[in-house]
């Protein structure tokens, strides 16, 4: 049960929270759009993988389940490939670039200090940008936040991995602003 | 050094990333706007007390510094009362309210999942509403997500803690829109 009291017609998890207090709740939604829909040169489906291997390590099940249904839906090679990058990253069928951000990514999910000069030279030299490079950090800095707003105030998360099929399904059509604040 | 290649002319921490990036930088500063600045029962002062306590438990110092800094010029106590609060929330001279709402960003700053029922049951007890409970956990969420895109990029931080007066005097004056956009 959270610990507000929300109407119980508002949708689980942060989607929820986001339209419980719009003032918060643009922003928020609009920093997930520009980050992990907008014009990029990686994939919206790796994004959504940065977002869904940061959201495992800080053991968030609503945005794991979240982000890693909608990486799926987009990726080729579907769920089977996030299960391999959730699982181990260094090990699984995907770009040294894709891993080298993915080990930033974690480093930042502890601490921005953990971010070393041999993990961004190693980045780079597997063909990253500087957008690259800022938007990796980004993304998971900022579900460093997201992860804990949904949890600190224990939002409704739902058990049967099933319920984020149609969720991920939504935002893939009408994207994190619609789906967060209902316009 | 940053991390990414920044024109030498941006701002120092993380007004300077705002700016490098737009399009990440008006939601992140919106967010800050409204957290710290917008219409509220917790004075600006206390709202930014929570965020300096956070980036004090996260050891971000361009953040730990300003947001000090914006408090004790907000509050009527100024510096001695900020860091009294930094050195120690619970023995500090603030408001039960206040300490309880410091506890919770405390453990926010963790994890989510270290905010227990009786933290929430303690804030409520010394008055805390469901929206001063909403922002403190978003105020210390949104800081774990600044503070790790600050050091995560490795962003100039001046050492003199003079240098954050005129900064923290710019915030108060023209809002963190403003200052981190540029508009």
């Amino acid at each position: 049960m959270p610990h507000i009291t929300m109407p119980p017609e508002l949708m689980p998890g942060t989607p929820g929270l986001m339209r419980y207090r719009p003032e918060t709740g643009r922003p928020l939604s609009q920093l997930a759009e520009v980050l992990l829909r907008g014009e990029h040169s990686l994939s919206r489906a790796d994004r959504e993988l940065i977002a869904a291997h940061v959201s495992a390590l800080n053991d968030c099940r609503f945005c794991l389940h979240t982000h890693g249904e909608v990486s799926a839906q987009q990726h080729a090679e579907g769920r089977t490939l996030v299960d391999k990058v959730l699982a181990d990253p260094a090990s699984a069928p995907i770009s040294p670039k894709l891993k080298a951000l993915l080990a930033i990514a974690g480093a930042v999910s502890n601490s921005g200090h953990d971010v070393t000069e041999e993990m961004v030279e190693a980045a780079r030299a597997a063909g990253a940008t500087d957008t690259e490079l800022h938007d990796a950090v980004l993304i998971a800095a900022a579900f460093c936040m997201y992860n804990r707003y949904c949890d600190g105030l224990a939002a409704v998360v739902p058990e049967d991995p099933a319920a984020y099929v149609p969720m991920a399904a939504m935002i893939i059509r009408e994207g994190y602003s619609t789906c967060a604040t209902g316009h």
